[in-house]
């Protein structure tokens, strides 16, 4: 397994920079302090950003020493805190199979994809705020719901609890111009898990025409440990084939691909439910990140951005209750019994595997009733 | 005229926190250390977020000192920076006048509003690393834009650069729980005047299914000067009649109303072009925010949200170009010409006076072209 950072506490005190190797951890703020390395000051914590905002020359030189030092404390010893404080939260939509089911989903009859689907990985602004360490419980949101037939929206908590199984990407040094493609390893620190918990009864009445906000802005969940990108080397792939031309900002043929070959696992109540298979995204995060930025408009340390659901193309490797239940269609098989979307008490655990062997941090969380 | 808040500097050094009357400003930082106010730790700068944080006893102390020590500095001597540190920015879009008409533009022979609208103030995320402080230039944003009748988007500056004038609302006290209406004051701060810079060829490309995204996420301005909430208790004044039932978190029948009788001006070029009415806003800000938070969203300190284009119903009383033009059919006679979109090098300000005479903080913008 690589190396993963993150902050922990063991006590008191504020949080420090730790090292995640397979079951141990290592106090990075101390050893770095011991060693006098000329990096200390970056990682004192309480979170990352220091550290990522020093830009990959660094980052070398950390995990060449972190592979020489022993990391002593037990993981079950350590307390997770939110690893990197969080700039701008942008949420992607980049699976074609993910964005043909909810097209199909949500509005059948009409194109599963949007005219402007295959021209650009299309995104929007998510609540950075409410971006939560793994192990957080999420309350079970209240709003307005209204289904089709039903002649006024009521009020309550959400009928339509829902998971987004996503990969993210966390910037770690600023940019004031547009980064293209091939820069995309200049400014990307490392790699989360994300589960953007989704209320589809509310996300479905409030989304027209300025897109998700309250169905979405309650809790996204993030990984506590953070894979640098350099140790997701040996997973780049090839993108799936584009079936349409690309405007130059985001023609990568010419460039080594950032397509990565990752195993995504979501676990309901104990039960794995879906393995997505990231290689199958139509757009890599080097396109996300060239099109957030070709506008002009600037990252800032800890800026993360998501992948949007991973969804293949069979039955079981589908990234969200909704496309797993069919809309509520079917029932899912789980250790707690079956479900098409998600009960008070439910625990959900998203995992992920690279070929090259390296795990991603996991993400959990519990449901927790309103009010409780 | 009321006081105003805001983050300058003179010459060099971190920026202070000064407070505006007319043409002078008041280094509140020195004169808290030097009267020894039990706030000063608060105004040290570089931003208000401090004092934003400590909540309406300590706002009303502050202004009651403020309103008996002298303002010596001339405002022509001070160079202001962005006042707060902006947390998570959410931009409503609660102009009936304007969602209407632009209903009316982009989607003729459809409804003029969505069915949504009524129900909820509708609002989305956009970026808050890009909220800038009113004078700094706005750069010419490129990016995908597609006309209906053109085969394949093209790549370049957008051709329909327009503005939004709206008001946005600070939040200073954060909140774990659901801000019902009657919390709205003493949660919010104060008050600004936003120019929501908006590309409307990228925008119409990109926004279904998800929303605004590069089309508005170049830039936003802020005038560099806050006006506290209380200063405009004397222009509160009930929003319009509500032409359908409103569920019970929404419904501000029996609260004081929060509608605020401000008149904006938009001056485009040197040419007053417009003064959207303020009072003609169909949801309120205790609305916005009640509706912002009763999923379960938390606030932090620095959460700025705004109201959306304000438009009245007149011709001359319209917030952006592409109702003042409607949709680039006429033409706007301005100081430098006439116009249907911004070209490179035109100056917008926007000003707001209250029935009760106080005026907000401007908000100004030039254009560059891109590559300059």
């Amino acid at each position: 397994m690589a190396e993963q950072y993150g902050a922990f506490t063991t006590g008191t005190g504020p949080p420090r920079i730790g090292v995640r190797t397979d079951d141990h951890v290592l106090d990075l703020t101390e050893a770095a302090h011991a060693q006098r390395r000329p990096y200390a000051h970056l990682v004192e914590g309480p979170t990352l950003n220091p550290l990522m905002a020093a830009g990959p020359e660094v980052w070398a030189q950390v995990r060449e020493d972190v592979g020489r030092w022993e990391p002593t404390i037990a993981l079950s010893d350590v307390t997770p805190h939110l690893p990197f404080e969080v700039a701008d939260y942008v949420d992607f939509y980049s699976s074609e199979n993910h964005a043909a089911n909810v097209g199909r989903i949500f509005r059948p009859g009409g194109d599963p994809l949007p005219p402007n689907w295959k021209h650009l990985p299309i995104g929007y602004h998510g609540r950075a705020g409410t971006v939560v360490v793994s192990g957080t419980d999420v309350v079970r949101p209240r709003g307005q719901r209204k289904a089709p037939d039903d002649p006024a929206p009521t009020f309550g908590p959400t009928r339509r609890l829902d998971i987004e199984a996503e990969v993210g990407f966390v910037v770690g040094v600023p940019a004031t111009r547009p980064v293209p493609l091939g820069d995309f390893d200049r400014h990307v620190f490392g790699v989360v898990l994300l589960n953007d918990w989704s209320a589809r009864d509310i996300q479905a009445w409030e989304y027209v025409p300025l897109g998700p906000f309250l169905g979405k802005s309650f809790a996204t969940s993030v990984s506590a440990w953070v894979t640098p990108l350099a140790a997701l080397d040996g997973a780049r792939t090839r993108p799936p084939a584009r079936t349409g031309p690309l405007l130059p900002y985001l023609d990568d043929t010419g460039t080594p691909p950032w397509g990565l070959d990752l195993t995504l696992e979501v676990e309901l109540n104990g039960t794995v439910v879906s393995r997505p298979p990231f290689a199958t995204m139509y757009w890599t995060p080097a396109q996300q990140l060239a099109h957030l930025t070709v506008n002009g408009a600037t990252l800032r340390t800890g800026d993360l951005f998501a992948s949007g659901t991973v969804s293949g193309p069979a039955k079981d490797e589908l990234g969200s209750l909704l496309e797993l239940s069919w809309g509520g269609r079917d029932e899912i098989a789980t250790g707690a019994g079956k479900r098409t979307f998600l009960e008070d008490g439910d625990e959900v655990v998203l995992r992920a595997t690279a070929t090259n062997g390296v795990r991603l941090g996991e993400v959990t969380g519990r449901i927790r009733p309103h009010g409780a």
